[in-house]
């Protein structure tokens, strides 16, 4: 059987190097291109010392007509805004597309254009592109030609509540999140607050109000309860390479134990293959370089508890990528991504 | 001015050693006896090689009636349970205690039977027992033989929340406390969870519905808003050595800006040498080996969010302590903390 | 084409969860059976909560027969002396065998005898034990029932050191390896020293004159250099979860450059799949999750210094150990480690 | 008693820091004035969040007039080059200068210019600075305008080293010193190889051959001995904040064995406050925050290895400098340093 041929375009980050990590394990994908802003083109072994020996590829301009004789899926690691200006062309060169950006994450461009400062410039295909998080649009993700790579933080706690707000079981105005990431979920830019002598040791919330993932996180929970809600989002950053924790809050609108709550998780996500539902609590670590989120619930003075793990690079960013590819292209869903 | 003698009870844990470091650079206070339940009785700097050269004790067993002879309070360092069955003695001998355990922060013995398994064995001095949070027992502290020093997450979320629901700002009802901890919280003893490989890179949840600080900042918070109250309060853990941050989110009773909450927690804190307001978001790191305790407020999504940040081994424990001291003696209460 | 069978023996450590990783991912392997001396047999998703969703085995006890009949080889992940104890009968079984432990690394029982302070008990079987490192025992290993699979710091500092001393180029006399590990090199068992508070924020060396890796180094060096040398190590602790480098310092018998120096490292292992000669310094975190060991070579101060970097767990442990199984089984060196 | 009034000379570093947090319980001494280049003039609260409610200075200037007439002393913590341009001002002004940069270090200009690509513009008060070891040059110290305070690396080395030189006891061409750092000795500048992801769970060589420190050892130990000498020196990175372990390999000229080199140690610094010879193995959380420095000793395969171990920041940085200051005017040695 035939491979599909993935091409990797701005592969110089840290969801990029997860990605083609993983890829490198894929049984029916492989890594053919990968595609650059930077001009001389880096061998990738250049980027990432990591790699020499394990690929040997040399980046190539961002050629959508190019690419497409030689790749049939885009996974696009290029921030947001670039993004959107690249994403046209592959789809238009008749790729299929995974962004991993926030550009097509926002169904309404009016959102977009509140959180991240800047106009949408590609309505057309955001009107058509699909939200990837499979466990809830798995059906539009195995027919789109452009897949929204869903954030981190959204995945995990989307997976979490959205359980309780579809059944109507929880307050929907009334939704809390208490997040923490590994600090690679900051991206490969040194910033002074990041030098290691700031970021180890220590523990703060950041963002507080306007980290853009709140939005959306609300969108996509009201999308699936059909119904507007109120989400309170604090993210925070832990000394950590990756993983993220969402500390769930939520009112229940009638007594529910912790064992009806674990009852819900289990059969909402009965099949999914990548959601681990525990009786003990879960932990960032037992997430970490795999595509699972582990989830648990607890009573606590009346409120329902929920925690949820992710590896923030994986499940969180380019193992989701991938497990969207696969639906894309009727591969096993989990090809590539149990080992 | 002769300086006040000290003992320190129970010396082999991390407390002990944070007061010991704080007792070294303190004008008016002097170290003079270690008592221990070891046989035989080590050198301090056995146990702490750090501090060879610093200080030139050896430990004694602890006979209260001796170590009166030679010191003017004890900083109880002992486990809970253990605790209670010294404390008394000690006060017989004509001595002051700060208690660093638990066993005389909850006023109700049956709060203590409840979260702490064990009768309480001394409700004389329960029932006399002032609880050492200076920001709002000073008066007490002043002429208590006996403080119960608080418990690390209790002085964090309590600073936090006390300004807000003694005003009736916030609805009691719906209190949240979202607190993570740097893993000298959990004591100096090795334990499976807490080995090095499998602590490290992590975040996670712990004693969720179950730890007992939980209590603590609930009844201090009602004794302080003379109401009852509803707690939900999630503790995690940070692959750090010391800190905590609880980020705490309240719903207010009637609309409030961020400027208007930052406001009373000026407001309430105005005379407080260690309490900082900040506008920025506080960190572990910025109170780190200090006696401060960094709080900021924001409003998110209709929530008031208060961040407050300590040292969980200083102002949590040995520095609080010292601070309780500073009370009961007449010393200026910064002696020794603000360095 | 048929996968080989695999069984680990004492799959409940580090480095039985790192070739269950390995194995997962290997294309002509497939894990049949985990064998455990506990009682009650544990599945193992309860031992290692990562691993769930990703293999579903219990463990079975350790009953070589059994096992036989369901696996073509064991990678016996045991403590030294338990190991020889069980190796026989699974070679008496008919299986092939790659063992983790210590046992059979050093040829002379005397060696074994004096650094591991137990007699050894299987004198048959250490006769033709081939000492598994492939880049210098490649045809040995393939023919090999027995495969002693080396320590992670006698696989870092031989790759960096053997090139020189077989070409005489350095004074046998004068080897110094000065090398740091990241703390999984200490086990899973949690000890006071290792206790995360403990561990954490320090550096320091551990075993100076004792540790039983520098016999292991010395007795390979000299099978391979063919002559007795001299040989002094000093391995350190470094506050992260995996990883080695060796700083190795050498002394030239005659004038040598850097240049030169890299040429015979790129001359010794030009044909090496997992050694990669570098210009640039290598870091542990390169070669982290890899199978790979990079090396550079610099000349500082008229003395030879070879850095060499490896993952202790992989190819230091569980990657080296299946590059041996691969190699004695005929399937690719590369298979499964390269992803 | 009047206290020594101090200035700090470039206050926005990392050894500006630990010099406040020293000066902060200095008994004799208090600190008058901070001095930046920046502009505006920052409060040192708005640079170090942590210092607010500690200390209520606002940079001012560097005017060394002005300066001399509110401080008695000058701490430069510039960067090197830049030291140079300032010191002979502060001088001139009237004012003694510890000069924390590596401007005063070397006593050959030509070793300045070599290592540093930089000509020495300042030789008058080159010739006469005084090397900031009190181990070795405290008489000098004492009555010295200038002290130039000895690099991280130095202090740990030579303190380490020569006992054993001075003595003739080691060979002075076969001194090798490969040394671990805490990453704040790189300064307080973020840069892509510091940025946490990156720099986190690593451990890797850096500046081999290249490192300014190995003239500083050098010479220092070749004025110590006497002699001239070859040093290898091979620095490294710890993910870690602060500390440094140097573990020096030294060829014995006769046979010694441990013990005898432990009393070497013991009789060279029996009267230092600041050195304490163990018989255990030093690791760097033991003189965290501390100004001490930890050895020991060991033969290990007729090699003298020497574990030397400070915190970098303290004892290789700022707490030197206070010992320095303290020597210079009088004080008690050991003043605003034992606590």
């Amino acid at each position: 059987m035939q491979k599909i041929r993935v091409a990797i375009v701005g592969p110089t980050g840290y969801t990029a190097y997860e990605s083609i990590r993983i890829l490198l394990r894929h049984p029916q994908a492989q890594l053919t291109v990968l595609a650059s802003r930077r001009d001389p083109q880096p061998h990738i072994a250049d980027i990432f010392p990591a790699l020499r020996g394990m690929i040997d590829l040399r980046c190539e301009p961002i050629d959508p007509e190019a690419i497409a004789q030689k790749a049939d899926v885009a996974l696009m690691c290029l921030p947001h805004v670039v993004a959107m200006e690249s994403v046209p062309c592959f789809l238009n060169a008749g790729m299929k597309v995974v962004d991993l950006s926030a550009d097509y994450r926002l169904r309404n461009p009016a959102d977009y254009q509140q959180w991240y400062k800047h106009e949408h410039v590609d309505a057309k295909n955001l009107a058509r592109a699909v939200f990837g998080l499979p466990e809830f649009y798995r059906q539009q993700v195995r027919k789109a030609d452009l897949v929204a790579n869903p954030g981190c933080y959204p995945t995990a706690s989307i997976l979490g509540i959205a359980p309780f707000v579809k059944r109507g079981l929880v307050d929907p105005a009334d939704l809390i999140v208490s997040a923490a990431s590994g600090v690679s979920g900051a991206g490969k830019e040194a910033r002074p607050e990041h030098h290691f002598p700031e970021r180890n040791e220590t523990f703060e919330a950041y963002g507080v109000g306007t980290h853009r993932h709140a939005i959306e996180i609300q969108r996509t929970l009201e999308d699936i309860a059909g119904a507007s809600l109120n989400l309170t989002f604090v993210p925070h950053l832990v000394p950590m390479h990756r993983g993220i924790l969402a500390t769930i809050i939520l009112k229940p609108t009638q007594p529910i134990t912790a064992d009806q709550a674990l009852a819900i998780l289990a059969e909402q996500y009965k099949d999914e293959p990548f959601v681990r539902v525990r009786k003990d609590l879960p932990s960032t670590k037992d997430v970490a370089l795999t595509n699972f989120c582990d989830l648990t619930a607890r009573i606590v003075s009346g409120k329902l508890v929920v925690l949820s793990a992710i590896d923030n690079l994986i499940k969180g960013a380019s193992g989701q990528a991938i497990q969207n590819m696969n639906l894309q292209f009727g591969l096993p869903e989990t090809a590539g991504l149990l080992c």
